[in-house]
């Protein structure tokens, strides 16, 4: 977990308020139907199979455990869990030494998009973690695909300026 | 550091062996160049200035520091430091609780480009150094004017499926 962002904190939206918190393990179920609830990511192997639990779990522990890095949901006043996000406290020397604060993972709930939750928790992001972390420079990368993600955030002022490379290791297309 | 890398090792490359060995103190001069030797990063105000001395040796302090970070350079045999790149760690949920090798800051000097130390570093990145983090994806992002880059990692392996997006904290053109 990153220890200098304060939480839980709440959020206003325009369909009330959402409490962002840190995840813990009681999480899981929600946090892997979020990452189901979701066309791109479910082409990507996450389906919420009963059999990827001890995967998922090792990564959310791991996730949890790492000074650097932290999970933070939504959730709403009964506490169901409306969206997720993972930040990440990289530090550096490019850019003049400066530290990074990167986003992965940013999924809200199909049944809550376009409600302003993910832009509270981007806002959240931008003007409160990442000055928390020293952060000069919040980054993330969104598939070529996510055409409405992309004028999401550049509605919020990212700048689409990079292309995203990935390549899975071990994976049949991969060999050179 | 990234305990689990075994460092130093040495890389064959068209040209002759490149060592590659964490950075430490001693480099920050060499690095502050190595960034400076680019046009991109100096447009974003890697000038490798006297007076961002102490901002870059925060920024190296704090990633040799870091348990999920390295910085990594490739020497020739006189000692020369020709290339340097950042290592990043990130465990996570997504993509069935796969944990990444996010790599950042590849920049190798004007002097010794397209001599294939690039290709070398990044064949350890994504065949020695991911199984050794345990990562099954290693991802990185480069600005959309390095149209060579983009072939570099094209002909590795590495798929441009993403966007990459910046936000510049408390940057003028970043307020909403």
């Amino acid at each position: 977990m990153l220890a200098s962002l304060t939480l839980p904190v709440s959020l206003p939206t325009p369909g009330g308020s959402v409490t962002l918190r840190r995840a813990d393990t009681a999480d899981l179920d929600a946090l892997m139907r979020l990452l189901a609830d979701d066309a791109v990511s479910a082409s990507r192997g996450d389906r919420a199979d009963e059999s990827d639990v001890p995967a998922y779990r090792a990564g959310l522990v791991d996730t949890l455990a790492d000074p650097s890095n932290d999970l933070v949901v939504a959730v709403g006043p009964d506490g169901a869990v409306l969206a997720m996000m993972q930040l990440t406290r990289i530090p550096g020397l490019a850019r003049r030494g400066a530290t990074r604060l990167l986003i992965e993972a940013v999924r809200v709930s199909s049944a809550r998009r376009s409600s302003g939750i993910g832009a509270a928790m981007m806002r959240w992001c931008t003007d409160v973690a990442a000055p928390a972390l020293g952060a000069g420079l919040v980054q993330l990368t969104s598939d070529e695909a996510r055409t409405d993600a992309h004028r999401f955030y550049e509605r919020l002022g990212f700048v689409g300026s990079h292309r995203g490379f990935k390549f899975a290791v071990g994976a049949p297309g991969s060999t050179r």
